[in-house]
């Protein structure tokens, strides 16, 4: 059995705010499952670890006995961009919506428990709304509060145009909080607005307001900027199991920390345990090992960390690659560079033509693979450990 | 036969402003009948002269051939202020809004031509919109040219709340445009934005702008308040003849111009002639007769006018109202006053006492009608002709 205090330590970890903890107290204190609701964009279901960082919460809620609803927005994507103005998000068709659907059950029943999981779509209340019903729910909140949302206030004030629908969709989402009753709304903090109009609309249709957690935004692999696709800075669920690994080692100790909080389903206790170890002495290499094991296996089946790791150790040469190796930061202005230039300016060649030389040699690895294209281009926000012969080394990461 | 010259000075007699006038002359030269629409909301069926300046204007439109469309505004009257806030204004139901319309049309085919017009209910189409389409209707405006509208501007710059249906609904007064086809729109000056919003709506969905033509708000009988029911200083459409004329008598020669230009059907060449006849020596009381008959013909049948001519003068016991009498105001902050002391501030009696007794005598008349109750108060912004005994006559405005 878990105690209260120990259930109210476990909700809280890593995350950024509880509004309102007396309330989420009181109702952990009735003893029921409660409905924990974080709703999903359906255009983009190719998740990556900073996704999961909201979806492990739900894990945690599971954990507890809770029950967790992961709605999907199919409402407003059904509907599209009414404006007209973006070309890249036309309507999505019933169909891909439940496409879609299944990619993300596919994964994120990697880390929920099917059992305790309900899937909903807010087209299930929405089409059924009538514009009289819509109009008397945008009677319950106001033009001035809604302009007091950070990017609305930005936009009003730069004398940028905000259509009006787009006071529309806060409303619509909290309102997806009454039909669904919800105890709890999980969301990133770039959500806190929207998941308190859901509080207030409960109100205002006399339920319990729900309790609101938001959770960080996770830092990608730079370690800086927020892990997005566009920045590729990511590490994707679907990736294969050496290619999350590899990436996973090649974060700084400082995030490691930061991914065992949010990633790591590791007690707090054991994590602290493993700091007292490497101050201790011990290489924070093999702490960082545990960390990309526990998330291969998450999502690719007990035992695939482990041969991730192997594989990983096999192709930086068991023994060759050195515990330490200098460290530095390339400026691409963003956009990347070339293998050539990266290895050059990095001092791991005396030229331009002695890299090129060494990669028609095959004496060039990132991170362990050979690679043939001395025309490759290495995108920007990224981190790799480059190699060239048996001994020159360097972990760079270009900005 | 009309030339277009002479059907657009008819358009344009008593006019605040028209949008645009060109495109209105191009449509005009197009030969059809044009469809013209004109919002009422269901709410208030009682009308009084002020609503029949736009009617009027209506009736110009059809003696020259066009096709009116009034539209009764009952769907959001039918939701009702979802705000809550207001007590006064409770949802109608669907039978109250039947009624409504009937009134309506029993006043307004006293002015219009009952075959050239369509009476529409805007729930015809608006109860058939599903939230997905009013989301796409909101989509086209932006939050900040709605805060243009003067009312929003101040109460947003107040920091008095605005609802966010608020901002629906001159959308879906907008949309009635697109619904109807409309060609031109009419409206009081106060509805300017909402029908620029029609205008823009229009575009959007691919029709032609419509014309929009907009008429002043009509003067109450003190010439400086705009007529309301509740300022009492109307004239309802379905006050009794001589009530009606009454009133009409009670209002000054200024006024009274300006009733000709917005209530007459007299072209403006005979009213030129009128001001003519004055300046050579004619009494203005016998053009107000005039007036006063046309529109109690209007509103009772012909010939009532004329009878109600025939008592006014008889009540005023005809040559013993002087041509010219006193003409005073009185304050009474708004509050009225009672009978004796208007008596008595007017100097038409001595004292209070006497006010009192020349009333039990029955030698006092308001508007040539005795009154008993020494008691009766007179409501603020009202013109009456006070008369003590057969010489004693002036005419009093409170404010």
């Amino acid at each position: 059995m878990t105690t209260l205090d120990e259930a109210l330590a476990l909700i809280k970890r890593g995350s950024e705010e509880i509004l309102v903890e007396e309330e989420l107290l009181a109702k952990l204190k009735e003893g029921r499952p409660l409905r924990i609701k974080a709703g999903f964009d359906p255009t983009a279901p190719d998740l990556h670890l900073g996704h999961t960082v909201l979806i492990n919460k739900l894990r945690q809620f599971q954990e507890l006995g809770h029950e967790v609803l992961f709605l999907i927005g199919d409402f407003t994507a059904m509907i599209g961009d009414p404006t007209g103005k973006s070309a890249t998000r036309p309507p999505l068709t019933r169909d891909q919506v439940i496409s879609n659907a299944q990619t993300y059950e596919h994964q994120i029943f990697k880390i929920l428990d099917r059992e305790k999981t309900t899937v909903l779509f807010n087209s299930s209340w929405m089409n059924a709304m009538d514009s009289a019903e819509l109009i008397q729910l945008a009677a319950r909140h106001t033009v001035a509060r809604m302009l007091e949302r950070d990017d609305f206030s930005k936009r009003y004030t730069g004398g940028q145009p905000i259509a009006i629908h787009e006071f529309l969709y806060p409303l619509i989402q909290g309102y997806d909080s009454v039909a669904m009753k919800a105890d709890v709304e999980l969301g990133g903090t770039d959500q806190k607005f929207n998941l308190l109009v859901g509080r207030q609309l409960q109100e205002s249709f006399g339920q319990k307001p729900q309790t609101v957690l938001t959770m960080p935004i996770l830092e990608g692999l730079d370690g800086v900027q927020k892990m997005s696709k566009s920045l590729n800075n990511y590490i994707g669920i679907n990736d294969v199991a050496d290619e999350q690994f590899g990436k996973l080692m090649s974060i700084s100790d400082e995030l490691m920390w930061r991914y065992f909080e949010l990633l790591s389903f590791r007690s707090l206790g054991e994590i602290e345990g493993f700091k007292t170890e490497i101050a201790a002495g011990r290489n924070p290499r093999d702490i960082k090992f545990l960390l990309g094991e526990e998330l291969v296996d998450r999502f690719h089946g007990a035992g695939e960390g482990g041969k991730a790791r192997d594989n990983f150790i096999a192709r930086f040469q068991k023994g060759a690659m050195p515990e330490e190796m200098s460290e530095l930061t390339l400026e691409s202005g963003g956009e990347g560079l070339g293998v050539v230039s990266i290895l050059s300016q990095a001092a791991l060649v005396s030229s331009n033509s002695e890299a090129m030389r060494m990669i028609q040699q095959g004496a060039v690895r990132i991170d362990g693979e050979r690679i043939a294209d001395a025309k490759l281009k290495i995108a920007a926000h990224t981190t790799h450990i480059y190699q060239v012969g048996k001994r020159r080394f360097a972990k760079i990461t270009l900005k």
